[in-house]
């Protein structure tokens, strides 16, 4: 199993040109051969919320909205799975979340259970508990970049059968990088960190 | 307050000599005003055991055999406290233990729950839940050498309120002195690897 991940700066507010650019690594991937590519958190809008108005409008349905269907496209055709961070919309709330798609068209979620600083303004914390979806290749978990710092979370992913965990990022402490080496050791999990840069 | 760390090699088997050279060392922090020493795993009989007869010998009651009645002398006499692991004899069995000594004369020991390849020969497994002990300048745990890579020791002993984890060591593998830093970011605990050198 081949596993990628994808570093970038997304252009804030960007999504159209974001989501160009980010087809273009994906196939950079696809090439690659690679079975399972993650992206960062909110890739397709970027971080830096200001305002109610920017979430409302870059947020979109999952798995109905544009990023998400242009994704499970591009892992149907390549037939791999992607991971990827993005604001979500759903009920009149906002998620700071993670898809999973892969090949046979299906899509899991995962919403952000542990906001970080000002990501409280916009986001309602992720309700749901740390689920393990199968792939054809190996068992995946998602977190989302703060997540990591409670050892709970990768510590149940594994508990639940998670071989890797992928955790789409937009790391602002700088302690992450080394932190998680230990981590997937004592969780005996492969951790796939994808930073914006 | 100040911690320091105390890594030799023991020699196997000479309890004597190694317990001289423990109290040098111990004289050497305490020259340096620390409040809290360390000591690695086993550090008065050595590590590597061969017999039961030499796990017999070696062994002693705590508090009541020589090397706590050292430790502990010392402690009260330069008013300060000591983490040491030693091999520990109690109702016919044997335990890998560490034992924390004080100024006050107050002996606690803690006994490894996880026991590493060929010590389930020679050791029975701790059965006490991991504590935390209060002193006058810290709240402080212990856990000894493998327990390390079970996330839950340090987990737990961080929600009972450790501020400090000692962690007596003969470090077989070689991932511990990297995977602790995150370990240590994410429970928000200091921890004090004291590892046979």
């Amino acid at each position: 199993m081949k596993v990628g991940y994808i570093q970038f700066k997304p252009t804030f507010g960007e999504k159209e040109k974001n989501l160009r650019r980010i087809v273009g690594f994906l196939k950079q991937g696809a090439e690659k051969q690679a079975d399972l590519l993650v992206l960062p958190e909110l890739c397709n809008s970027g971080y830096v919320f200001r305002s109610e108005e920017e979430v409302k409008k870059l947020s979109e349905e999952v798995p109905e909205g544009q990023t998400t269907r242009a994704l499970a496209g591009f892992a149907e055709e390549e037939n791999l799975y992607i991971v990827a961070g993005l604001s979500e919309r759903r009920d009149q709330r906002f998620f700071n979340s993670a898809v999973l798609v892969g090949p046979d068209g299906s899509t899991a979620v995962y919403r952000k259970a542990h906001l970080f600083n000002e990501e409280k303004l916009w986001f309602s914390e992720g309700p749901d508990p740390f689920r393990v979806y199968r792939t054809s290749n190996a068992r995946i978990g998602m977190m989302i970049c703060f997540d990591w710092i409670f050892p709970e979370v990768i510590r149940v992913l594994a508990l639940e059968g998670a071989q890797i965990v992928c955790h789409p990022s937009n790391l602002v402490l700088p302690y992450c990088q080394k932190a998680l080496l230990g981590a997937a050791i004592q969780n005996r999990v492969f951790i796939v960190t994808a930073n914006r840069i």
